[in-house]
């Protein structure tokens, strides 16, 4: 999908609300568009048209007037400003629009204008749209992630085996390698497809359930046209319906389960985790005194106002500013999801914005976090220079395990605490130090020491846990797809 | 399942990305425009500008070219998208409108474009922006909250002595007054205002401190022109800048000091949750039972998509829906108040979408509820009619003291309970049913204790506190213009 | 103003930290002793046991001393007062306890000291306990979450056709059954307990990661033990650990990948606003005004401190002030699931009391609603009388439908519009209004038109879905007890 | 105060629910105790206390009786954990303290007993508790942040000159001084005193409204008492019960009003985040590349479970814990301000938690800071040596304002950016490569070059501005005892 440039003739007061100019990692990316108001606009729409076509289908609409309907369900067809200041009265947006529909499609037929929104209720058309939007973002979201996740998949494997200082609490612990490094950042992504891929296969209903919840205002309709019955519509229109818009089959109405929304956002919460780790880390690694990775280039990339000499992380920085602000709206659709009676006053309308800034947030980041991944550039020599800052003490825990079987594990743990204390006082290397110990005088010489000292031998099962990663990475590069499809 | 594509010829359009439609409780309020993107790019220009000025006077920029900076910095003279989108460069939007106010300088006269920024840092601009946009939108807020208050006296006037039943935990507690649940709204507000106020008047600094805090990039160009240098520009600078653009000295940069944003929030917060208070009564007592008051009618007003006979709290489902998603945007800002180095990557580029957020949520919530206060239907006798509704329980704590004197308390207490249970199970008055207790025979008749029971002779201080509400409403109205105005 | 200093003999001992007494709804439930700071000891006292006895599996621990270890391994042996307050110096508890357990274990035998925390790290320790007693905890809920479900089926069956008015923002809708409404509180119910059995049955790993997550520290003295190496040792460490302890194996080591702690999160927070949503309905049912529910009577339930005829509804308000709560925890621990480095430094440390919260006041939260829901008092009466409150509009919806063949929809839909208005304007039944309209006049009389009014018969598909929840109820019901066991 | 040990005749079942296992920050710090259970439990029963005297003042209740209430009203009298089980009958904790302090006075005097909760309610005593545990634990914070300010003032003056890298976005900026650094710090530390001084001056208020914000409970008994009726009351009652307990007088009841709590969460959350900033410096200064900055040693401080040479930053890591904690409670408690009716059902009960987690997160964060602030070591060489790796490129900004006045701005600035990717390129110094630029060669050789590359010389304002806050320091420091002795 390529994203068009702004049409000179929507360009208003209203146009000017948000141009993403608050938001940079989102401005301009494939999820920008796909949750736009105008992209709410055509999904309302779309569950309109969808709720015609699928009640033509159980018999309680005649095609024609589904077909017209479904035709004029154009988002340009509607002011999209007009209908949001017309949705003050009802406090949502859809009452305005059944009317704006309904004049305009009986502007082409008359009586094909009273089977607009036929027994319907503006929570089945909003909801409905929400999770065609949602679903939508998702594919952008998902792709991103594949190129993400293909992107890590090439680092890790490339850099399998180059040793890396491992950090704790900032201070160097042990050694590990930029492979293993990349590898956790490829797991954390692998897990938010997983999640983001069930919702978007399985997780996105639509909703069906009239006035409140009991399909009344359908059936009442469905009895003038001698259909079925209850049980009849109380199972199909919402299978129906599910097939017309792309959807999933909720079985129940949901107006007061808010299950969907509640899956759907604590998918995008550990997406926008996942990749705002991978970017914590890139702005600690390419941090000036660290320098072992570093942003990729482009014209004007990390540009500063004042210095010209500075490239910064600007990627990294995106990807965080998006980690930062979604926890929030998280919490706010969670309180939101208590709702009472039929339909709650306030909770049910606080759930649009920050579903889409969720949605819009995430999508941002997972194309942000494809362009960081595929060109970030790795300094294994930094990397390898920094291990030898700390003198051999990034080996001490091995040094105290390769010690104990001569010395005994007590004696081992003391000697090398306390060599590990004066080698750091000193400035010294800590094999120097400890060649110089008693307790291994004719046992192990420094040449020895200093080997066992290499932290590059001492990356654990780095490699093989790399291998785990990627398995993983290319079984589920092969199933995603598949499941998609059946959804 | 497909789910058919967004549409690329319409949702890609920058100008429909949020028109309010999934936001009505602010969709045309005059918050809204004063937070639009729009909005915020005449603040950075105000804050270029007034740079430019500001050192004008200072003796480091030639008034000629602050004058001709300040001309051309006007939002109509650049293409926001444009910003929006080059924005990603740099990870935020400053970097590529100060080239585009050069180059927009430059091309009416060459050596001003010099003066564009000089010194300056994205961070200067945008923090200094940010509280522009927020005083303009306070001023809003303030006189939106000006009219709820005013509704809200004259209703708590109007009403200070007529009884309703209050409730606690839902169910019927003890009489008060309608006027002391309306004063207890304005109470709400009067603590908003003042807060909002005191925010407005002094709290809203401007940012003045260069790359990184010191002011060297302003204090280099200082030196060139022999200015009186450090002490003076440290001083100077902020003072000048917030006399040029209207906002508070801040006497040091505040760069990683987000004080102004906490108190900003935090002020934001609590009128949020103030009216949402407001809103959450008038949603119960308007419910179809209680019917206590309703909202104002208006065409098209709470119209139902469903049911043609149905009345909605349209306007307090708004407030709600604000007073729902604050909380989780001031959680972001407060996450993201916790900084590091001398600008973070990602914490500060994540304030700006949630203040706005903020800013918006709580214009369109006081815009609305002004609405909903000075049209607020009370009704009167329905509050009597349910003060009825418990034939006397409403006031048994009142009984339990009046028969204490006569009966010890322990008794006087126990007989209320045993009577109140009794008079529950039958469905009979509590007066009635007191009045055949044996130990009240001979003390007080029925007629007494009938009268004993009238609610509306229960309240309490309600009208003293009432009172006393109102006063201070008073003196806020006396004493905020002029705070105000010194701002 | 002097405020009495806190009473030193008092307020300083650790014993009176936290006993309830701030949350009353998880006092003595369950979950409150399964999340204590006790059972957190004990979790992390079986997890360094369970390492003890999987090292002695791969043949790098002898097993005397991982018997031993186990034995050792008891929190009553150990002063968790003194664990706490010595877990600051290394910013988590863990190096204060493997120094206690290690002397403890040298007591018995000084050599199987040295194999206490063999080749470990405090967040394999950590990490592990959490997820034990997240597992432990769970199990409880999920009985919990069986009787409530019991419960609101029973609910449902029995009330499948109970007519009472749907209510959206407040005001009648149209008529639903009671048995609907309990069927959307079951669907929550069903819905929060399969995701936190999918989470207890294969979403709580153990951590077996070593100091930075490559194992090393472990394969340091498996080199020693001659055992087969890193591949083993990658893949079998977890598995064995897994086993040993009764938790998932995790393939990798997740201690930069947060997913089991978002999953159960997630989990919980949907649990809570289901269970939230069943307490918000519970409360807006019983207000006085309503009375179509009230809570189970038991000795000084829902009692006053001020009105003694008053009987509150104190679970549901229990229910919700947790449902208030978990948000913001869950905010808390997404923000924390952003990390950086192999062990961030605060992030991490910024878990445990938020997961405990959610745990336990998810745990409190469904003790408290399986006795609401098994106590449940239910007033066909009270929902028949209310639904008669508006005479007749509560189903205008529908005689909008009926009366359109005849007079076409356009025409129909007006009229009710009209009768509807005119009927509440003078407080008569809309029946009897209709009945007076020209159009209807010898095609429907008062008697039909009464029939059409009835409440009863406009409750659409209402029955046909509870089937399907309790249908949905029964099925899960089979399936989940064989989930639990695998695990 | 001093911290006594746990005593050994309260450890029961209950004394193992929290013993700060999961929260080292806090453990053993004062403000655990000052918000522990215990220390509630004191607080309810000084407000019952308080209010009986109160109300002997105002002439009904015998001062005997309130005197033996007073000498009643202590915590080790009652069993904390039976009230905190009671609790769950009325969903809080007052109504059973009532009955036992009924009790236990009335073994004393049985007509006593009769005065103990006179016409009041369990919000007066929960709110009025609240609030002085607030004032008592404000008072060791602000007593912590006294040393933690003192602390970082030192530091600031100490360093005013010692030159270091500022960085943005982790990339070196243009040099400051550490001394601004940590007079950044301290303005944190100012801003958050100011703020929980104002509060704990003002704004933690008492609360006496009775059973729903009328006073008419007190009233019943004030008339049988004949005192001067409902204006005395009114306004007497909160006035002289604030003067019992030593809070502020609020006026009129604030029950559904919470404005005290939401200005105590907010100065604590930005406490929280000042302090949080401190902590995040401290980890990215100490990181082992950095090496600027390292924590105070202290035995056993900062100890690895694995690693044996480490120091980790365990007190930043441990600060920084809390106030990723501290946002997450904020927002629970703006959503819980939002309530209705005269006492919600759950709102209120929602905010206890919460705000003793946010008491007691920052309690002891400022009690770390304070030990981290007066340790911290400061590494002045180091600082000058990490300056010095982008060899002159960190003053690139004060280059091309130099070289302007020769060169014109654009010329000047299009130069150094060119040398400065030439520099970076060649790993070369900026000043050797701008020495062979033909448009400088005869103007600035490279000893002036060399000399204009002095970091040290280009720190701007950084010297005045520490001088300002430090006056803003001493001034503060004078200010604030006066204040909180007037309140």
């Amino acid at each position: 999908m390529t994203v068009p440039e702004p049409r000179a003739d929507l360009v208003g007061a209203a146009s000017l609300t948000d141009a993403g100019l608050l938001s940079p990692v989102r401005a301009g990316a494939p999820a920008e568009a796909a949750t736009s108001d105008a992209a709410f606009l055509q999904a309302m729409l779309d569950a309109e048209a969808g709720l015609a076509r699928a009640q033509a289908r159980l018999g309680t609409v005649p095609p024609s007037a589904a077909a017209l309907i479904t035709a004029t369900a154009r988002a340009e067809r509607f002011d999209l400003r007009e209908v949001a200041l017309r949705a003050r009265a009802a406090a949502n947006p859809v009452v305005a629009l059944v009317g704006m529909v309904t004049e305009a499609v009986g502007r082409g037929d008359p009586d094909a204008a009273h089977y607009v929104h036929q027994g319907s209720t503006s929570q089945d058309v909003l909801d409905t749209a929400l999770m065609l939007v949602a679903a939508r973002t998702l594919d952008l979201v998902l792709a991103d992630l594949d190129r993400v996740a293909a992107a890590l998949a090439r680092l890790a494997g490339a850099h399998r085996d180059t040793p890396m200082a491992a950090r704790t609490l900032g201070q160097h612990a042990v050694p590990t390698t930029f492979g293993l490094k990349a590898a956790g950042w490829l797991q954390a992504v692998l897990d938010a497809r997983e999640r983001l891929g069930r919702v978007r296969a399985t997780g996105l209903p639509v909703q069906a359930g009239g006035a409140a919840g009991t399909l009344a205002g359908y059936l009442a309709y469905a009895d003038l046209y001698g259909t079925r019955g209850n049980d009849h519509y109380a199972r199909g229109l919402p299978a129906v319906l599910a097939e017309e818009v792309g959807l999933s089959d909720p079985g129940t109405p949901w107006h007061t389960v808010r299950t969907p929304l509640a899956d759907l956002a604590a998918a995008l919460s550990l997406t926008a985790a996942g990749l705002g780790t991978f970017a914590a880390d890139v702005h600690l690694l390419s941090r000036t005194e660290c320098a072992e990775v570093s942003e990729p280039g482009a014209e004007g990339r990390g540009a500063s106002s004042a210095m010209p000499h500075k490239r910064n992380p600007a990627l990294a920085a995106l990807i965080r500013s998006a980690a930062y602000q979604v926890p929030g709206l998280v919490a706010g659709l969670a309180q939101a999801a208590v709702v009472d009676d039929e339909r709650p006053a306030g909770a049910w309308h606080a759930e649009w914005e920050p579903a889409r800034g969720c949605l819009r947030l995430v999508g941002g980041a997972s194309h942000t976090a494809a362009e960081l991944a595929e060109g970030l550039l790795v300094h294994p020599e930094r990397m390898r220079a920094n291990l030898g800052l700390t003198r051999g003490l990034v080996v001490s825990e091995r040094l105290a395990a390769l010690l104990s079987p001569a010395l005994g594990r007590s004696t081992a743990k003391g000697l090398v605490s306390r060599a590990s204390a004066r080698a750091a006082g000193e400035g010294r290397h800590l094999a120097d130090v400890l060649a110089e110990a008693p307790e291994l005088v004719g046992r192990h010489d420094a040449r020895q020491l200093r080997a066992w000292c290499d932290p590059a031998d001492y990356t654990g099962a780095a490699g093989q846990l790399v291998d785990l990663v990627l398995a993983r990475h290319r079984s589920a590069g092969r199933v995603r797809p598949g499941k998609r499809e059946g959804a």
